[in-house]
């Protein structure tokens, strides 16, 4: 047997993971059958299930790099000074997210909106991806909460704001957006950044029961 | 064979709706059949189709039932004055929403957000769902659309604001908001409020290309 490159093995890695996340976010986890992965990606089951024991590793890889990615993401935004706003950063990390996995379905519409939502409804009924998903949105939500403190760090944003609050307030946008992306088509980064510069303008109402100053 | 009431009639359809809805929320639209639902209400399938043709009636209505309760919820908001920011209307929204909508899953954990992304996921293979849902999204969308304005006609956002952009942003918020209790559990109204307000508190950094005043 000839011996392969680490390159090589990379290489049919990814095609693998890209082909299988095609077959998931166009049927659905449930409804996508290994033998479909093989058909997807045209290679033996042999070639396969040398790097994946089987469909739940493949969902579990796939979850475990997406993370990462958005991770990675945001670390290189809190290394910034002054920090990017949300405004600046939530269109970014979602056109990151496409530069990084720019797979698309038949229609020409990106494909990982949709590969989203299908592992979200995965996950309600799959304990062991609830536990890859569950761990790696601790690990997200952490590295919004960083984002969240370089703004306080910077003076953008009062001391005493809940840094975990708000990260969970980023991270649903980013969700809401794909969410809305995956059901509804494409939203240009225009929109996104006006929608968000138009949140942050917000100013509570001066003297109105549960809407104090957001600075109060 | 006895008259029955209006009343009766509505019960019964509630009832079955409801079934229908906790089948889908645990275990998806692809995996419950007609006979699961025929189970989960103890009713004959006579007396369930008399109601609803099959599934794919049922999923329409459920879906068109909790658009409506969403725009209702939005549409009281505008006639206040002055309107509900979005730190306090978020977390009203999905309490009146529990409020409205409060059957629980077997582990006691609230079953909307759960149906929702089942929803989400079910429309991008069912196209008849998908145009449900793509109406009651646009029906939805003129609604937080119409908060926006009112918002903007309270003096409490700039003139220029795009309220189409925003009215996005709103509901990425509730999608992504729905999505982490769906996936992680129940978010505190004090955490979603102060991570909305940490949102709207936080300032751009002065001279920062691409991270202008949002009031410029």
């Amino acid at each position: 047997m000839a011996r392969v490159s680490q390159e090589h093995l990379d290489a049919r890695r990814r095609q693998i993971l890209d082909g299988a996340a095609s077959c998931f976010a166009r049927n659905g986890f449930h409804a996508t059958s290994m033998q479909d992965v093989l058909k997807e990606v045209d290679l033996s089951a042999g070639a396969v299930y040398r790097y994946f024991g089987g469909k739940e590793e493949l969902i579990a890889a796939i979850v475990a790099e997406v993370l990462d990615t958005v991770r990675g993401i945001l670390e290189q935004a809190t290394e910034e000074s002054p920090p990017p706003t949300p405004d600046v950063l939530i269109p970014r990390a979602l056109a990151r997210m496409r530069e990084q996995r720019p797979a698309t379905l038949d229609g020409g519409e990106w494909m990982f909106p949709r590969l989203m939502i299908q592992v979200w409804t995965e996950t309600t009924r799959n304990p062991e991806l609830a536990v890859v998903l569950g761990e790696g949105y601790r690990k997200v939500r952490t590295a919004w909460g960083k984002v969240a403190e370089s703004y306080r760090d910077a003076g953008l944003m009062p001391a005493g704001t809940d840094t975990d609050a708000m990260a969970r307030a980023m991270i649903a946008l980013v969700q809401g957006f794909a969410a809305q992306m995956a059901l509804f088509g494409g939203i240009s980064e225009q929109t996104l950044r006006d929608g968000l510069r138009a949140l942050m303008a917000v100013r509570c109402a001066p003297g109105t029961p549960g809407t104090g100053s957001p600075h109060g």
